[in-house]
Formats: structure tokens, sequence, C-alpha cells
């Protein structure tokens, strides 16, 4: 063995990093053994040989020979320490580059449902500028929310470091009840609240809580993403059904034959389009999910925002024993990075919720639930929001009066009764698509529409841009307006 | 309408909380619509008069009418404010205890994959002494930590409140990476490693990711019993495997007749019986799973704690092409309610495994993130292992040594050789489960280690219990062994 050579061999490829000699010396020759560059069986050298050889302390090398036999690599005979036949094959981490390489088994495939979303790969597109689904960052009270933190850390107690029961924080469940009875409707005590860590993982929990593999799923199309990915995900069957103006249209045929265990809907402000669902559809929803037997998901995004000031109470409080599961998130109305959101149960419910929870939920991150229930009763919340509300309309505006001065007759506004987002047709025949690509290569982000109908579905009705003006200085608007119109023209141009 | 009667029945049974009056009175006469007290087609008074009659400012009043009539329930016409005919049934939030109640349809039922795990349901045993799970609370550096939060917090900025990618921090990889690399022996750069909120989230993750619906998924028996809800959860279809004293021992016929896609394996500290996967078994197992195309969940519980100091390299880190994800949290290491963990999967994996969390992943906590890098850098993060790993020896040390006093002949104890639970098996024919629940009356936690066992597998071979240490003062031993002893003894004679 020559020893100089694996030592230099180790300083090029072993385990990186700050370690003492002692482990290193460890770690290369256990990275020559795997890798056949000390033969089993073969006999190793005195500690004190070995020691001379790479003038290192003799217990540095012990300590190197008896970690490894400790492991199960090494163990010592009469006749010395010995390498333990292994059985290790060629196939052992050689990588030398020859014909044993080739003959190496690729690791198994990913599971056919780990497929990612379609488009849904670039992880940057949310910094461009009219990206929807950011709210207005700057506008975030940063330092009051800080403060907020550090008392709630100042707060913490050794137990509270400990797994929590996993529907979350009392104080903060009640002060969430307390906003929606009060600002949606919702009928709730804190008992049925259940805090998550946003949106995504209350509709993960809802696909597997309320159906089971299998079972039908009606997603709006075109509809929101990230609910199509957590239904997938659970293995639920996806039935695409029409949005009209009135927000989720299902026709009779639609009950007969595809009927639902589970119905997503986002009735205040419908992602894409923005329809805002009238009480009459909603109470016929409510009727029909009943009959049926279906649960109704409702995600309560953007409810905060609407023009008028007027909030619509949800269709959860619409009826005392209504099949809905209520759920929001804070993401856009504080920020994304915090994390946390709520599924409201009906009270019927709320034990066995809990009780298939267990292992899951919301079982640490106290501080953080201290400091928004402290956000939220100390009125900041409803303060922020109320500012949000007044800043999105000003934007809104802003946007619409720029599409309208630089689009007019390109592309049909809809959608901006309230909420962050505009909904924008192409009334020209180019695609959504191509345009979004170009607009990304010159720093604006007009996300395309056709990507939010279900594939399989006609997407061309949906050809356009969702619009996010959350996040844009008035100022920009004209601009951007400008900007959108040249890029939709070039396209159309070269396409 | 009786209005007086009206706002007095709302005073007891509307939405409670702080409301300006025209909130309350628009809430109220919404609830009096939907329950039928004021009937559709109704004409309500004008403005002006309801204001005189409930001595309200005109203004209020209309507010009232005004969202009501945006939501849809009123109406203008030439006679004056309408109710709308919504076609309300009698079923609509009535609720007054007559024969329509009993009509009224339940909601539907959940799913069946919504069962929680047997005796699953006890939140609060956790904070019982001897019931495992939970670290040395009292010894972890509080203080330290909360400077890094605050610390964090100060240098966060605007943009990083936004939505993140979801690998997580990078400068977190980093140095998780290099922790891996160092201490345990794991093979992988930052790009390889995934942040999680924890083993629970990195555990259905690889479910839903490494396997389809109906694949097969091997579990240890008895195993980890969160591995086995994410598996069902994702339904993965479960087969146990028996565990010997070198942890996991698949069978030839296993191999044969139900070949898994997916292997969890906790080779360091087998939870709950304790044994360390041998290095024989190791490579046995990583030949036998690349023949059958199946992947290895490494689960590195307890892999820190080991009484000789010598920490074992983990399975992924013996090949470099080994089809194995490795799984790891800071709940132990750290503290629970911190929910932060990590995946660590093949280099040529990492692309596609990006791309499919696309809408999930660690999108923010940033700060958390930014603080743990600091603590894991500063090298506080394994001063603190250290620390830990002294004490629990010494509380392990302590409680064998309590359990041989007491209990001599009663348990057979076993997994001693590192971690932070004992595996102790009753030698009596006395049920674990009716020993754990009278023990819990007195407020003693011996979690049982039969239900570790799949449903439908022979548990009583695993009659016993998992005995934590990790919280246990030294001093307490003796009397907690008493007491153990003093309860077997209880439940046997009575039984």
């Amino acid at each position: 063995m020559d020893h100089l050579a694996l030592l230099a061999a180790f300083a090029r490829e072993g385990p990186q990093g700050p370690a003492t000699r002692q482990h290193r010396l460890y770690a290369c020759l256990r990275w020559a053994i795997l890798g056949g560059k000390i033969a089993e069986g073969a006999r190793l050298p005195s500690t004190r040989a070995l020691a001379e050889e790479l003038g290192m302390a003799r217990n540095s090398v012990l300590y190197a020979y008896e970690h490894l036999a400790a492991e199960g690599f090494l163990v010592g005979t009469r006749h010395g320490t010995v390498v333990v036949r292994l059985g290790l094959s060629p196939l052992h981490g050689r990588g030398t580059g020859t014909a044993h390489d080739a003959q190496r088994p690729l690791a198994p495939p990913l599971a056919r449902r780990a497929a990612p979303l379609q488009g849904e790969q670039n992880d940057t597109n949310h910094l461009l500028p009219l990206w929807p689904g950011t709210p207005a960052l700057n506008e975030f009270p940063l330092a009051a929310w800080r403060r907020c933190m550090e008392r709630a850390w100042r707060q913490t107690e050794v137990p509270q470091l400990g797994y929590a029961p996993g529907q979350g924080h009392l104080r903060l469940r009640e002060a969430i009840a307390q906003y929606l009875r009060v600002s949606r409707g919702v009928r709730c005590e804190a008992a049925q609240v259940f805090i998550s860590d946003g949106s995504q993982g209350s509709l993960d929990l809802c696909a597997r809580m309320l159906a089971d593999g299998g079972d039908t799923a009606w997603i709006e199309n075109p509809g929101y993403p990230g609910a199509r990915a957590a239904f997938q995900a659970a293995d639920l069957r996806l039935v695409p059904i029409a949005v009209d103006s009135e927000g989720l249209a299902p026709r009779t045929v639609d009950w007969h034959r595809t009927p639902p265990k589970l119905i997503y809907i986002t009735p205040s402000h419908q992602y894409p389009l923005g329809a805002m669902m009238s009480l009459e559809r909603r109470l016929a929803l409510l009727r029909q999910a009943r009959e049926a037997g279906a649960w109704l998901v409702e995600d309560d995004y953007d409810s905060e925002f609407r023009s008028d000031g007027i909030p619509l109470s949800a269709v959860q409080g619409l009826d005392a024993h209504a099949p809905v599961v209520y759920v929001g998130t804070f993401s856009k109305t504080l920020f994304p990075a915090l994390r946390l959101g709520f599924t409201v149960v009906p009270a019927t419910l709320s034990t066995a919720w809990l009780g298939a929870i267990a292992t899951g939920g919301m079982r640490g991150r106290l501080a953080e639930q201290i400091a928004l229930a402290d956000f939220i009763e100390s009125g900041q919340f409803t303060l922020h929001l109320r500012r949000m509300r007044q800043l999105y309309a000003q934007r809104r505006e802003a946007l619409q009066a720029a599409l309208k001065r630089h689009l007019q007759g390109v592309v049909t506004v809809s959608g901006g009764a309230g909420g962050m987002h505009l909904s924008a047709r192409l009334e020209a025949p180019v695609s959504d698509v191509a345009v979004s690509r170009a607009a990304r290569v010159q720093g604006l982000g007009l996300r395309p529409l056709s990507p939010f109908c279900l594939p399989g579905t006609d997407g061309s009705r949906y050809n356009g841009f969702v619009l996010g003006y959350a996040g844009m200085p008035v100022e920009r608007a004209d601009g951007l307006g400008r900007h959108m119109a040249r890029v939709i023209a070039e396209v159309s141009r070269s396409g």
C-alpha cells in the first residue's frame, strides 16, 4: 500500500472540510477500503509503523483504527489489524471511468406522481414586475413585526421549545376566529381553527382528509395551480369545471356524470379570472354540494381587498351546517415568508380533524404564533389591511388606466372589483406563452393565463395574462403598460 | 318585523366581538334573512324609519343596507328595499330544535385515509417523565439562540419577506452539507440538500416523490409510527419487515414476494428497539436494494449521541451511487418547536427534486434559516451536541442502573449503545398498554412498545416500553425506576 499516494489521493478526492488529522485519516482509510484501494483481507501496518511513516501521533492512528473497527471495516487478529472481508464488489465507489462504471445501475426513477407542474419550474418569476402573487413587501411594517418577534422570543419559555399540540397556539386561533367572525362572517370558534404553514399545507391536508385516492375533485378551470398540485399529489381525480362571470359554474350534467367528493372554490375573487361568486350561486352551490354529499373547500383568497371596501361574507357563514372547510393564509395579507395560514373545519369535525393530524399539524413555531396573535390583537393587522386596500385600489386603477391607454383593443381586462390581480385576455391571435417568454427576457413578468387551464382542456379560450399590481408603484404603471404593448406587438410581428 | 326582538335575539346569538354598530346591524339583518326570520320578498323599512326606531344614525342603516345589497340579499325597487327571493329552504341556519333539524343532512364523513393512527391521540404524553422523543429542553442554550434570531431578524431585508426558492437558504444548506460530510460521512454538496419543516415533512415528500400510490414500502416492525403515517397518507402499501440485533432483517422471501419500491431504515439507533445496523448488513442492503430497483430512505435518527462517541457513517456515504435519500431533523438535536429538518437527495436527482417541489418546499422562514446557519457555522451546534452526548450518556447509565436495581427479571433492557431512548421488554405476562394507561394516570410516561408494531402483526413478542431519558435528571432515575416497578406490580396483581 502506497501510503503517501493514498494521502495525496485523499487530499484530492476525500471528504472536505475542517477536521482533525485523526478524523481525516479515518475518513481516508474508509474511502480507500470502500473503493477497493486497500484489498479485503489485507493486513494494515501497526499503529506505530503507520504513525511514523505519516508523521502523525500514534494515538491519532489508533483513533482511526478503533473507529474503523467499531464500524466493522477492520478487525484485530493475532497477526495484526486486518480489513474485514465485506464482499465489496467493484460497484462500490470506484468512479474510475472504466467499463465497470458503465455497468453501474442508475438510481431508480422518481415516482410518476412526482412530475412537476407544467411551467412551474422557474423560481425567479415572482421577482418580475406585474407577476402576480406577492403583496407590497415595501409597505409591510417590518420594524413593527420585528418588535413583535423579539417580544415573543423574550417571552418564550423552555417548555415552549418542545412538541406543542398540532392544532396551533390557542391565542392565535382565538384572534383568527374573532377576525373571521367579524370581518368574513365565518361561523367559528377557536376550536375549529387549525394553524397551518400556508395555503399549500392547508390544501394538502384537505385533499387527504376529505377525500380518498381516486375520488373526484372539482377544480375551477382556469384555476389556481397550487390547488391542482395538492389534489394531484393526493391522487384525486381532477375534473375541470367552467367559470363564468359569477365564478364556478357547474352544469347539471357535471353533477350527474362526475359527481364530486370535493369542490374547490375561490368565491371572493376567482383566481385567475377575478369573478365574484354571487349570493345566488353560493347558496345554490351549498345546496347542491349537500345533496351530492360533497365538501366545499373555500379558499378565501383576496377577500380583504375589495375596491368598495365591502368584504363579502364567506360561503361558510351562509349556513350553520355548511359542508365547507374554509382555508386562509397570511402570505398575501402579511408576507409570504411568514408561512402561516389556517383551516377552519365544521364544529362537528374538530375532534376527528385533531386526531387525524396527530403526527402532523403545527407542532411548534410558538414564537411566530405568539407574535402574530400579538400583531392581530393590537389592531396592527386590520390597520395594515386597510392601508393595503387603499393602496391596492390606487395601483389597480393606475394599471387599468395604463392598459386602457396602451392596449385598447389588444386586451380585454376583467377582475377589477378588488384583490391583487387583473385578468387580461388577448384579443390578438398571439400566444400568451410566447409573449410571456419574450417579456421575461426583457425583465417584465407577464404570467400567461392559458396554463391555468387543466391540460387537456381548451386553453385557447383563455389566452391572456394574469397581472399582479400589489407591488407596482403607481408611477410605474404607464411605463409597464407601454412595455407590455411593445412586447405583444413584437411577438405578433415575428410570430 | 319585531325590530327590538330581532336585536335582542342578535345580542344573544349573532356574531360576537367588537364591531361598529353599523356592522352589527348588517350582520344581524343578514343572519335574520338567512334564518328566515325576515321573509323573502319582504320590504324593509326605509333607512330613515329604521334608524329612528333603533336610535341609530341614518348613515349606519344605509351602510348595512348597501352592504347587503352588494352581496345580493337586498334589492332596491320603486316600492323600497326588498329582500331578494333566494329560495332559502328551512334547512338554512335555523337550529330551532324542531323536526326540521332532524332532517338536516349531516356533513359528509372524512376520508377513510383520514383515520388517525391507533393510540396517537393523546397530545400531552410527551410531557410525562420517561416519554421518549423530546431532547433535554432545559439544557438548550435558549439565550444564545435568541441572540441568533434577533440578529437574523435585524438582517432581514424586504425582498426576503417574499417567496424564496423552495430548496431553502443556501448558507444553511452549505452548513448542513459540511456538517454531514465531516460528521456523518454523507456524500453531498449544498445542491443536494433540501430544507424541510422536520422529519414528518421530509418523509411525506419522500413517500410521494419516490413511490406511486399502491407501491410497496418496507417498514421496520416494530418501527417509527411517524414513518408509517407518512407512507399510509401517500397510499403506499406497507409491508412490515422484522428487526433483529443488527436492525432491519429482510428475508429472501420478502425480496421475492413483496419487492419494495421504498425501504425505510433507522440504522444508527433503530427506533424503537435500538439496534445498530452492522456494516455488513448495510452493504448487503445497499446491494439488494439496488438490484430490486428500490429506494432506501435513511432516517439518521439518534446518530449523534452514541456512548462511545464514535458516530457511524451513514449508509448513504458507503457508496458514491447509493440509491439512498437521507433524512435528518433538528427537532432532537436542537428543539422540536424549531420545525426545521432536511432531505439529502442523490446528485443526479437534485434538479428533478427541485422542479417537483416547485409549489411546496421551504419557500420562506428565512430568518430562522439564517439563525440556524449562524448557529452551526459559529460552532455552537457541535458544541451543544458534544455536551448533550455526555449528558445523555450519564442519564442513560443512571436509568439503566435504576432499571437493574428495581426491575431485574421484570424487564430486559436493550438499545443502550447510544441515543435518547432505551427499549425495555416485559418478562412478566402483563399488557404493556395496560401498564401504560395506569402509569399515565399516575403521571409517569411509559410508552408501550407493542403499538410500534403494524396492526395485524404479532405485537405480543414486543410487549414492553420505550423509555426516553434525555430530559430526565440523573437524580430522578431511581425514583422513576421504583415507580415503574410499582405500577407494573399493581397492574400484574389486578390483571
